[in-house]
């Protein structure tokens, strides 16, 4: 709470789902007409931005922003996202706000011209084993956001001296690590969880001043269960956003 | 090499021995009367400093002082040293000259003694499991000087939010690793690899000033096998050192 990280507090944090609160309630979650909350833990939606399209930056925009600052995405920095899916189209949408170049590591070309319309600078398929070879030593940081298994060793490769690569999602299983690819090039593997409120508030700003929406298909609740078959599919640009209006 | 970081040099680094010089010539070690070696990549050992007790700090004290600096080591720091070998010995040293609370996270307590004469102001048994318990997210900075299997998941839970543990050696196989440790307090697992010439010599004049020589056992090179011997037991306190002299 101190350092405004409340999102890894040591005695435990309320999420608005799935978790207990301090009294040891369950929380329920985001999907009703009405919610109350603690006032240090409400947010400002900036004026320009549709309530839709500003939704999922209270988790997705966050869980990017949060690491790009932290390690300094910026003017002069090489970043990769690998991923664009809902988590890293707001990460090409923010680092390249934020002044870094962004370079997309995704399974294939498919979405180049959206990843580029979003602000990439460069777009290479994971599946075309010459990435690896081509860019060697390249990222000053690189943002994983697929949760799938992923060779980790293989990924950090791609980190110069001194990058990192930074791991917002949980794979199922452990993934099998050696030491050789962090100890030869000072590299580190890190994670990153969404992000603290006044950080949240810094990025609602941000997104507000440089016109970032997220990218949504907005569904009235009844279609909720097609829209996460849809979700499994990964057949979604970029997140399903729920009319709450739909739930009256 | 424009930022001093030899060690990690991209275009492959030229080591004293099992290394190729830039004509392609084996490089032929240390263990000899006299060796050439290019001017920029002469080291001056301090007044203060015996010459056999400075010698390790050539391998070992320049491998612990690299990241003890660049994790930024000091006042207010809590670091973990796991293992008291001959380059953990160093990393208590050093570290704590920096000004850092230093722990030592050992097998057993078997030379607890010795730590804390070395600056050690904790020292803890890693077969105690209580000390997983007691010591969870307590340390800034872990420092893994032990190349055998440990589980690096556990050891991460020792470390505080933004905390890090750098690896110095490696090990035989690879280590599962699951990325909750990491997200979960925006932690960092990262490595390095001795350390540049320009920083090696501050090292040197670091030991000498705060008279910081290596623990030593110095042996005629005639006993050299028998030395070996003792080193695959962990039978040394803390390095060996071959007094050349003996060589004639």
């Amino acid at each position: 709470m101190q350092k405004g990280n409340q999102q890894y507090c040591t005695t435990g944090t309320t999420f608005t789902y799935n978790s207990c609160d301090k009294q040891g309630q369950a929380t329920q979650g985001g999907y009703s007409e009405k919610i109350v909350v603690d006032e240090n833990y409400v947010l400002r939606i900036p004026d320009g931005l549709p309530l839709d399209a500003a939704a999922p930056l209270l988790c997705a925009g966050i869980t990017l922003y949060s690491p790009l600052k932290h390690w300094q995405a910026g003017p002069g920095k090489k970043v990769a996202i690998i991923g664009l899916g809902g988590l890293g189209h707001m990460g090409v949408k923010i680092g390249h706000a934020l002044g870094a170049e962004i370079s997309v590591l995704s399974q294939s070309l498919k979405k180049e011209a959206d990843g580029k319309r979003m602000g990439a600078h460069d777009y290479f398929a994971t599946s075309d084993e010459s990435t690896f070879t081509k860019l060697k030593n390249h990222f000053d940081l690189i943002i994983n956001t697929v949760s799938s298994d992923l060779d980790w060793n293989k990924y950090l490769g791609l980190a110069n001296i001194d990058g990192s690569m930074v791991l917002l999602g949980v794979p199922e299983k452990p993934v099998p690590m050696g030491a050789f690819p962090l100890i030869s090039g000072r590299r580190s593997l890190a994670g990153s969880m969404i992000g603290g409120i006044a950080e949240t508030q810094e990025m609602l700003d941000f997104c507000g001043l440089h016109n970032i929406p997220a990218e949504i298909e907005t569904i009235p609740i009844q279609k909720v269960n097609e829209a996460y078959d849809r979700i499994l599919k990964s057949d979604v640009r970029y997140r399903f956003v729920i009319d709450m209006a739909s739930l009256k």
